[in-house]
């Protein structure tokens, strides 16, 4: 398999993580994001959408999206729970997390990340209420339990990981989040993890 | 099965149109978003992130975003294709919806809706550009298929009809997109469709 993908991406982490949790080889292939590398004509072929990560998952095959990508490899592994129903609630959080939660504190970290702070201040203030408010759905969920569905470690703690663990990179204060706090450093401590920067 | 729902949201009529044809009989709850009613207590426990649509899927026992409600009631039926890749794909599509369509489309049409266009020109303005975007890439998409995934009518379709075939009420123009009108017209002509205000 190969992986389209920028090493400071939440979204390229998301699919590293599952990879190598699942002890799949592959090959990376790292984008300049912010010089168009996600605009050409041979990477719009890959994905219309113009955006990393994509998986490479058959010579010539695509597939885009984080989440979908993530779903596609633990299908039928133990980081995805087998019935309907568990199916759904991680499919519930991680829809949560590309709507509630990534537009607020992902993108709040990648302006600030490519020095885009000062010039997007109004914006980057509107994002805080929305960005805080994700963050308190999450410490709700986790007040009586140690994942986020099923009571098992699964893609969607994946997803919602990606972005929560270097929230205070995008200027997000965990302080005030005991739980989401004690859930980052279960996460962590699962076999296999590796960090944003691994390649 | 309970809906809670609002009739005016594409959101809520992904899952009444998923509903409909699958023949499942529901009791719908219409809650007026604007006044609160999806942020009061007994709301939140249902959705701690306190949005419609939410599905009881057994008493007491709810799930929440649009999409993900989808992917449960049409696992399992020919809405959702039953291989691992098919399922993928459909999950790449209702990604794309929700992260780079409904952000634009949706909530232009909702402000225009609801009478906040004057005080968020400039908001409203910034979401040309994506929306049309969002557009543009299923435009390309549709060049050479019928449907978004697998030659078949799927909940990825559902997904993006919801809010691309109310698209001029969000002040976009689907004139530039031929594809996307004969799509919308396959979608409508759907065993058991039923329009966006049919409760």
């Amino acid at each position: 398999m190969r992986l389209w993908d920028h090493l400071k991406s939440g979204n390229g982490y998301k699919v590293r993580l599952v990879l190598a949790q699942l002890a799949i080889p592959y090959e990376r292939v790292e984008l300049d994001i912010e010089r168009g590398e996600t605009r050409t004509p041979e990477f719009l072929a890959k994905n219309p959408n113009g955006r990393i990560p994509v998986l490479e998952y058959a010579p010539g095959r695509f597939l885009a999206e984080s989440n979908a990508i993530a779903f596609y490899l633990a299908d039928g592994t133990p980081l995805l729970p087998d019935d309907r129903l568990g199916r759904a609630e991680v499919l519930q959080w991680m829809f949560f997390e590309q709507y509630s939660h990534e537009p607020y504190i992902a993108t709040s970290r990648h302006w600030i990340l490519t020095g885009k702070a000062a010039e997007r201040r109004a914006l980057l203030d509107a994002k805080r209420e929305p960005g805080y408010a994700a963050l308190g759905v999450m410490e709700r969920r986790l007040r009586d339990r140690a994942f986020f569905v099923g009571e098992r470690y699964s893609i969607a703690d994946v997803a919602l990981y990606a972005y929560t663990h270097v929230a205070h990179e995008g200027g997000f204060d965990l302080g005030g989040f005991p739980r989401v706090r004690e859930w980052l450093a279960r996460v962590a401590a699962q076999p296999r993890h590796v960090p944003i920067t691994a390649a």
